[in-house]
């Protein structure tokens, strides 16, 4: 691994490095091992909105296990201002149906602990991921991007960790003999990770796409079975492309601040059985994957979001922000967050976006969401233009029928000079 | 309105029009018109899936009002295979919603109204489409492309015609003037278009994007609400992209024909309630437009497509198709099915889409489709190389996790590079 | 034609229209018949550069012909500034050869052609161009985009102005009938437009692909091989992707004006012999069209602009561009140049370009160009970590050569997945 | 480095390595290196092209160094055609600017380099690239892409290689050490890669972008200032956008076979002063390098492809031949030859050339091409649609300039609504 000595001057003290902490077993033996080798190790642990999460404990535990210092800043109006509502702007997708929470937490948990690192004085960040996921490459080029000059220690690669540790029995006795608290719980048989934004699934018994999920498995939504059987009727409010405003109109409640909002979006879905997905993706590192997804405020997010797109943006300008949310989804899926091309698609797409103004009615009911009505002050749609009743057929808006005739026959000149070379190509073959 | 004798030479006979005809108010009033102009007219009524279309009573009246003679040829089976199994083939979906419907039924109809009037020796084709609306582009563009020397006659352009029949008043008149008969129905407040792939409805009070429908419009499927409260499970099998067999798990029901599996498709997804949807569109003609389409089959076909993908496709393909699939959604609903740019899209697609092979389970409850579980002798997944277990950290598949050092750190080189400047060019401010 | 009457209210006087005035044979019989239609007409002849034009004569003359008035701005330097060097920005193509600059003079001309309109309370405007051709579009997509409320007359689609005028024989009669004053010099055997950026020729003899332009036609340059058989060097410095001066190192001139910029890019350009080009181009009207250019000191800059992006453009942020430059380049050409397409992609270039300053040196020598050197203050160049000699082989910049490795081996995983898989297939067809 | 043991099985031999093998200095030092570390070193020295090699005299410098054997097949022609005649028929082209030669040597040479491998039961390739450049990427991306299962040895990102050799001076010990004969030649001040596509020239002096390279260090072309001050024509002939013949007009020499084209174009366009060229270039390990480059006869195809393609693809398969283009050019440069997405690519691109065929007269100039006429069975240009003739304006090819109002009325619908929302947002904010 690294040598801290070669890298960083030791002036009357170790070298310091920030590890991205969870308080569970793999990055509890990953900080004591650390200290063996000779660091003074932050631990830091981000709240970004892990449900019943007690950062309290993962404090203690984080210094009772030898840390120099543990932070959990609470990053989760953070994480929705400047990430997620990013992501909802951009109609992120990764290929064709991933919402890509795992994606957008990364980022600001990687701008943090190189922060902190910065503050500290450490040279180095650590993290638990493992070699072959795509977390390691979004913390790892988040933080090379953000702090050139602080190098990344990732244990799940470094070739001693890896054969002092070749299955849980190594971890577990490592913790055992170093006094480590390990959580009583058995391990359950997938891998999860949890933000606001989304729960993922993968691993263990879910690498076998033919096996289906248990129910139990879930937690920020029921399933669209156990769903209530009424709909609830929700607006969210737009300006400039991103939510400012969400208000129940079953029972009233209303929310405008972005956290509460996002919060609640999560609450509302979630309860109604929205935002579940299944799928393979194909993660950068080149290999597919099987991960399952809970994401219902950023599915209720996404459909009101296209949705005022469409009384709210140009033709033109819908088609190109279609390429660049792709861009986008696939710079964000990378880890390519604070690239120079992320910098230019936000850019464009912030300005794509300006009047993208309004609001959407949705009715929710067991993982349905129907889009029943919407409305803008910035509305490009006019009825009046739009409509097919011959009584209106002539003026308005400048509009003539007859004009499309020309229209129609000037898209077609080259059609035309091409199928009659077709027909004269078809006739030499005879 | 062209002169049918500038354009045709009349060799002891009347010069002969082809024109779209459907039975109803319109296009009964531009059959009469069109002989009262001198036209010989040939009516032609596609079956393309239209419910409960009477065809026999279509072309009866058809002759009773004065045409020449009446073609009403079954083009369901052409449809799917050549034109829905295409769409499937392409994830087709239009700004990020709207599966197409409409577009796919139009350059089937045009194919066999020109091959009609080639066979009539007619040098014209009509049709009773608007002069506001995307469908005159696509039956004109699609006809011209496949037959130059053939003109379109559109009379809802036609400054006499629009003239003469300025609202439904003056075409009842003049039904009742020439004996036409009339539907005793009351026109609905809104129009529909219907085939095998979809049904849509515009206009009248859908016209006011805030208006939701009334549930009793829809065709297709049943609401959410009122379908069974219980899951019906299918496996849907692709071969090189297209779908070629469906069998219910639940009830054991298989088909293996393409209309029979798209025929069912609609079926049992229309049953669960699957495949509404409500949208503000952008119309090639530069008008946004409200729409409301049910799109049962086509929205399970699509998803479980979506997902024999993500087994069996590259990554890089895949990222390829997603943007073929953008054009190719673009020149379908532009009406630029027989483009050559149409020709290169499909024909890239075909070539991406040979090893999609496979099976997909899908659940449907409710407007709900999950995705339970896929398998194929193509996959590109391999559970051993995605697994995240430590113990099989090292070299399936030649996998080295420590390989993902180096990969992550020279995709950061240009960042840091970039970061670096970007210091210098902050400090420089100062 | 459209009738004034119908679309003006005439509160004491007549209808006004602007025309586009250049003093030639066609627009001085347009402007005489628009006046025998009943209208004012406001003759406007834009100074973008034309060489050799006589704007007083072009005033008088209008005015002798019956113009209620002739203005005759000078644009150049708003066209340098705002256009010319907008294209080189974005490094504006179109397909793969034309520089567009007839492209670029059109917005110019129609934003002053409106504005005139408004102040003259005029609520039409006139060209002269032909109803085959690009301009018609360009000078009409840039008027209604920025003046909806004002009306396009175009006589050469016309019924009765075509009728009227079936040659040029027609159009002499009726200006010896009017007293039109005529050119004396017979017609050339091709048309040519003309200003700052470019001039072009196309038509008549130009219409033979075959067919060699004559040495005399050219206007803004010798031909390489009338160039001087000696190099000439000059330095280009940019900043924000722009040129801001201009330096012949060989005799010391210097220009730091954008306008005085332009015009010795194209005196020195032209004098050596840069920037013909001779195309078969696809017009927007779905017409192949040859067209001869010259486009000297616009050759000269995108050369330049090329290089020093080379230096100061991150490697995707410049991918993306080239996209973004086909679009802003389709967009040019089409006449969307005041859309809100372009609006986005023109707002996305600018801040591509931020940092795109530094100089290129260049040496001119009978048509060619040879960058010979180029620096930057915001270079991402460094020769250090460039270094291809083993003795640098190590830590420069914290480049790892041996992380080349797993660069290298973790993009190929998804090839050898493919790879064994295509194997499997093959072994499977025997 | 790879241990040999620990990945091939080794039954009563030595395991056995391909070695990509020059002659020059490194490559035989790397050959006598890999002998010492245990294996039989089979040399290949692939002849694309190189000028002046002497293939028998590399032969026997490997045997007398200690290769196993040495293999120096001819691969001239399939280069040509399979590589050389893609790049062309898909107008290749990095950055705006670099045509790749190097690039394309690399696949065909891998792909024989494994086919030895494999014939010679060898497990291991190997080359001698250095580390922080493109051409370690495409060696191995092509040979794992077509070879999974055998593994490159790169001596240049092997720790124990680079710390014994740290500079030149230990290269050239070990060779006296071990009898390695060396080029008396001193070392250039740059470095040289060669093959018929072009010849590169990188490192040493030229990393400095200010440094301009001595005239002395072209290989394949005069410089335009030594060049003949006469034209020399020539007719370069396509089929499927591929050149099929070429013929110098002036003297009548002419070609059919495509290593024999390829052969003249570098002549004849080399001994006229065309296809150099000097840039910054963005390599794939996020370097930027400088890069001189000389390109005869790519220049010269380049050239004459782009301007019959102006004539035979219809606009928008141009467009898109566009994007797919710039697609290529990447995988290109990058290294992804191999890769499913090139294959996609390739095939797109052969279909959308199909009818590329015709030819192009060229006048060649002390570095200019003039494109001076061009022919084709299958143009899309009609003179007579073309033509801006009044006397023409009417129904030539069934088009009708008044059509083009309806064309650009109804293009403009949506810029008029936009406008208006303008309009009324910059009157809110009043």
């Amino acid at each position: 691994m690294v040598s801290p000595s070669k890298k960083q001057k030791v002036t009357g003290g170790k070298p310091r490095v920030v590890l991205a902490y969870s308080g569970g077993l793999d990055t509890s033996v990953i900080l004591k091992w650390l200290c063996e080798k000779g660091y003074d190790v932050i631990c830091f642990c981000a709240n970004v909105g892990q449900q019943g999460e007690d950062f309290e404990a993962i404090k203690a535990k984080a210094l009772s296990c030898g840390a120099f210092a543990c932070e959990c800043p609470d990053l989760r109006a953070e994480f929705v201002e400047e990430y997620v509502f990013e992501a909802i702007k951009c109609n992120a997708l990764y290929e064709g149906r991933y919402l890509m929470g795992t994606c957008f937490a990364r980022p600001v948990i990687a701008k943090h602990q190189v922060a902190i690192a910065r503050n500290y004085g450490a040279k180095f960040v650590a993290h638990g991921a493992t070699g072959k996921g795509n977390d390691q490459v979004r913390f790892e080029m988040c933080a090379q991007a953000l702090a050139p000059e602080i190098s990344c220690i990732a244990p799940w690669r470094d070739a001693e960790f890896i054969e002092s540790f070749k299955g849980r029995t190594d971890l577990l006795n490592y913790c055992q003999k170093h006094g480590i608290p390990v959580d009583a719980k058995p391990k359950a048989n997938y891998s999860v990770d949890e933000n606001l934004f989304h729960t993922s699934y993968e691993s263990g018994m879910l690498e076998d796409p033919m096996v289906q999920p248990d129910e139990s498995m879930f937690k920020m939504s029921v399933s669209p079975m156990a769903a209530p059987d009424k709909k609830e009727k929700v607006r969210i409010t737009f300006k400039a492309g991103v939510p400012v405003a969400i208000k129940n109109l079953t029972d009233g409640t209303e929310h405008t601040e972005p956290l509460a909002i996002f919060e609640y979006c999560n609450d509302v879905a979630g309860r109604n059985g929205i935002g579940r997905i299944d799928i393979v993706e194909n993660r950068f590192v080149g290999i597919k994957s099987r991960g399952v997804y809970e994401c219902p405020g950023g599915q209720l997010l996404r459909e009101a979001h296209l949705d005022i797109e469409g009384l709210t943006l140009d033709r033109e300008v819908k088609r190109m922000t279609e390429n660049l949310g792709l861009e986008f989804s696939k710079f964000c899926y990378q880890g390519f967050w604070f690239a120079p091309e992320m910098n230019l698609v936000r850019h464009a797409m912030d300005y794509a976006q300006k009047d993208v103004d309004g609001f959407v009615d949705m009715e929710l009911y067991k993982g349905n969401i129907f889009v029943v009505g919407r409305d803008s002050d910035k509305t490009l749609y006019s009825a009046d233009l739009a409509s097919m009743d011959i009584e209106d057929a002539g003026e308005s808006f400048d509009y003539n029928p007859k004009d499309s005739q020309g229209f129609i026959r000037i898209n077609a000149v080259r059609l035309k000079m091409f199928s009659n070379r077709e027909a004269k190509i078809a006739a030499a073959k005879k």
